[in-house]
C-alpha cells in the first residue's frame, strides 16, 4: 500500500471538478481530482474566480528546470471564493464568507522566516499547486477548480467593497508588486519607476500611485501611454529613447522591473538616486549583465522579491479595500483557458485574465 | 592670461615636493608641484605617511575610461600627517595636531547628498587627486607629497593611540569596508562573509570581528587560512571547494566582496539568508552575470559601496581608536614606490604599503 493510500484512508476525501494539463504539450482539459475533507484547521472554499498568472503558463509547460511539473497539473494561485465549510478549530471564517487564497497553502510555522511572517521563504512551504501534498500524496492542485481546502492560516479575508473578478489577481500580481514597495519604503513624495506594463506592472502603477509616489512608467510601446496615465502614472518614458531616459538619470528612489524578456538593467540602475533600489519581480532565463560601477557610485542596490507573506497579503487586500483597487481583468469561462494562454504568451491582455468558475459547473 | 594664472594670483602659493607619473607608462618620479597657501578655512598638513591604494595604480596607468588621467599625476588618498598651519576660520585643528585626509577634499556642501553626510555622492565633489582644482587650475595632487592643503571639513582627527603608518590605509581601505557594514547593520551575532583577503578584505575582517559578527573569509588560497584567523576570522572557506561552499547555503546576513578579478557572484548570493545583502567594493571591468532567481527567492540584494562620507570616516577612525585597529602595513620609502606598484599588481603585499614620507625630505 502506498504512502498516499495510507494517508487518504486516515481522513475523508471528495471529488472536485478541475481543469488540468496532462503533459507539457497538452491543452488544459476537464478532470476530476481528489480533495481532502476539511480538517479541524481547514477552510473549504467554493471557488468563484481564479486569475491566470504567467507562472501558470510556465508551470503547465514545465519551463522551469528548478521546478519540474508533475502531471496532471491543475494550476491557479489567484483564488477568490465563498467559504462552504470550516473545521472545528477555525475561528476567522464561517460558511458564506468571501475568502481568498494565493500562492501558498502551507509552511512549517516554526522557522525564523515563518515567525517573521515571511512564509514565502520557509524551506518547507507548500505552493498552491505542483508542491508535494502531505495530506493526499501526489502534488497540490490549484484554483482552476470548483473548490479547494486550505489551512486557515493561509486563507485571506476580502474587503466587501471589492469586485471579485478583479480581486483574484491581487493574490499574486498584487502582492508581488505591493510587497517590495512596502519593503523599500515607497511613500508620499518618492519617485517610483515601473518597468513594463503588463499584469504585474499595471498593479505596480496602481499601488505606487495610491501610496502617494510620483509614478513613471517605462515601456517600449508608445501606444501604452494613455493607459498608463489612466492607471495612475504621472509620466511615461519610452525606454528605447535615450534622451527621454537620460532626463531621469540619478532621480529615482525605487524602480520595480516586471519584465521577463531579456533587457539591459544597467540603464535603469543609472536612473536611481543614492541608496535607490531596483527590484526585479520578473525572472528571465538568462542572467542579467550587471555593471559594478553603477551600484558602487551611489550605493544603489539591486534585489528581487517573491510574492509576500500571509500577514502582508492581508495588509495588501485591506489596502486595496481602502483605496478601491482591483486588477483590470478580462473575464473568461474556463472553456476558453487554452485560448487565453495563447493570448497571454503574446501579451495580448489588459491586464489579467480572470476565470469565472461558475462556467465549470456547467461542464 | 589663463584662468589658472588668474586664480593663482588671487592668493599665495608655494612649491611642494612630490612623486608623479608623467604618463600612463611612466614610472613615478620626483617633481615639484604648486600648492595653495592655506585660506581661512584651510588646514595645511605635513604628510607623514601615505598608503598605496590599488586605485592609485589604476589611475596612474589611466586604466579607467570613465576617469581619464591628467598628467603629471600625483596619486595618494590615504594621508596621515601633522598640521603645520591653519586658516583664521579653522576651529578644530591647530598646528602640531595629527590629522588625516582621505579620498575627498571638497564638495558643494548644499546638495541633499552633502546635507545627508554622503559627500562621496555629491555631483560636485572633488577627489584628492586627478579632479579639477578650483583654486589653482589643473587637477588636484594627492598624498605622495611632503604637504597638502585641505578645507577643514575634509580633514579628519586621528585617535592618539593609533600607529600612524597603519592608520593611513584606514582613509580608503578602512572606510570602504566599514561604511557598508554600518549601512547594512553588521552587529553582534550576525554572520558576515568577506570575499578576498587583500588590502580591503583584511580591513573588512578586522571591522566585522570588532563589530561582534561571526566572520567567514572566502579565499582561493589555502595558505591564507592562518592569517585570516589571526586577523579575526572565525572560519575560512576555500571558495573553489563546492562542498565547503554548500555548507553555508542561505546562512549569511551580509557578504562584502572585495575581489576585482572576474568571478561568479551568484555562488555568494546563494549563501545569503532572507533579506541578506552582498555588497561589492571591487569593480571588475566586465559586468557580472547575475541570476534573477537567486535574488527573488529570498529577497536578497546586491549592492555597491564607495568609500564613505566625512562624518562616517571620522566615526570609523574613532571606532579604530577604541578597538585599536589599524591596517597591517609594509612601510616603504617613496624611492621604492615603483617596485611597490609592481608587487601590488601581483597582490604581493600583506596587506597595504604605507609610504614613510620622511624619505621624501632627503630626495
Amino acid at each position: 500500500m502506498s504512502t498516499a493510500q495510507l494517508r487518504s484512508e486516515s481522513r475523508g476525501q471528495y471529488e472536485a471538478k478541475a481543469y488540468a494539463a496532462a503533459g507539457a504539450k497538452s491543452p488544459l482539459a476537464p478532470i476530476s481530482i481528489t480533495r481532502r475533507d476539511p480538517g479541524e484547521h481547514d477552510v473549504q472554499i467554493e471557488i468563484l474566480f481564479c486569475g491566470i498568472c504567467h507562472s501558470d503558463l510556465h508551470q503547465v509547460r514545465s519551463e522551469w528546470s528548478a521546478m519540474p511539473t508533475v502531471y496532471p497539473c491543475v494550476p491557479g494561485h489567484e483564488i477568490v471564493g465563498r467559504v462552504s465549510k470550516v473545521g472545528s478549530a477555525v475561528t476567522r471564517f464561517k460558511p458564506g464568507d468571501i475568502a481568498a487564497v494565493g500562492c501558498l497553502v502551507d509552511s512549517d510555522g516554526n522557522c525564523p522566516e515563518c515567525q517573521a511572517g515571511l512564509e514565502q521563504f520557509c524551506q518547507h512551504m507548500t505552493f498552491t499547486y505542483n508542491s508535494p501534498d502531505v495530506h493526499l500524496g501526489g502534488v497540490t492542485y490549484g484554483g482552476y477548480s470548483d473548490s479547494i481546502v486550505v489551512k486557515e492560516h493561509f486563507v485571506l479575508r476580502v474587503p466587501s467593497n471589492l469586485n471579485l473578478a478583479g480581486t483574484a489577481p491581487l493574490l499574486c500580481a498584487g502582492i508581488t508588486t505591493y510587497s517590495p514597495m512596502r519593503h523599500w519604503r515607497v511613500t508620499k513624495g518618492k519617485k517610483v519607476g515601473v518597468v513594463g506594463l503588463g499584469g504585474l506592472g499595471h498593479m505596480a502603477v496602481k499601488f505606487a500611485h495610491a501610496l502617494g509616489a510620483h509614478v513613471v512608467v517605462f515601456t517600449t510601446s508608445p501606444n501604452k501611454k494613455e493607459d498608463a496615465l489612466r492607471l495612475g502614472a504621472d509620466d511615461v518614458v519610452i525606454s528605447k529613447d535615450a534622451d527621454q531616459m537620460s532626463n531621469h538619470l540619478g532621480s529615482f528612489d525605487f524602480i520595480i522591473d516586471s519584465v521577463s524578456a531579456e533587457h539591459d538593467i544597467n540603464t535603469y540602475i543609472q536612473l536611481l538616486r543614492p541608496d535607490g533600489n531596483l527590484t526585479l519581480v520578473g525572472a528571465p532565463d538568462k542572467p542579467y549583465a550587471v555593471s559594478a560601477l553603477g551600484l558602487l557610485f551611489k550605493r544603489r542596490s539591486l534585489s528581487g522579491s517573491l510574492i509576500g507573506g500571509i500577514a502582508e497579503t492581508q495588509e495588501m487586500l485591506d489596502f486595496c479595500g481602502k483605496h478601491n483597487i482591483t486588477a483590470d481583468v478580462e473575464i473568461i469561462p474556463i472553456q476558453k483557458v487554452n485560448e487565453a494562454y495563447e493570448r497571454l504568451s503574446r501579451a495580448d491582455v489588459k491586464y489579467r485574465f480572470s476565470i469565472d468558475m461558475a462556467s465549470l459547473k456547467s461542464q
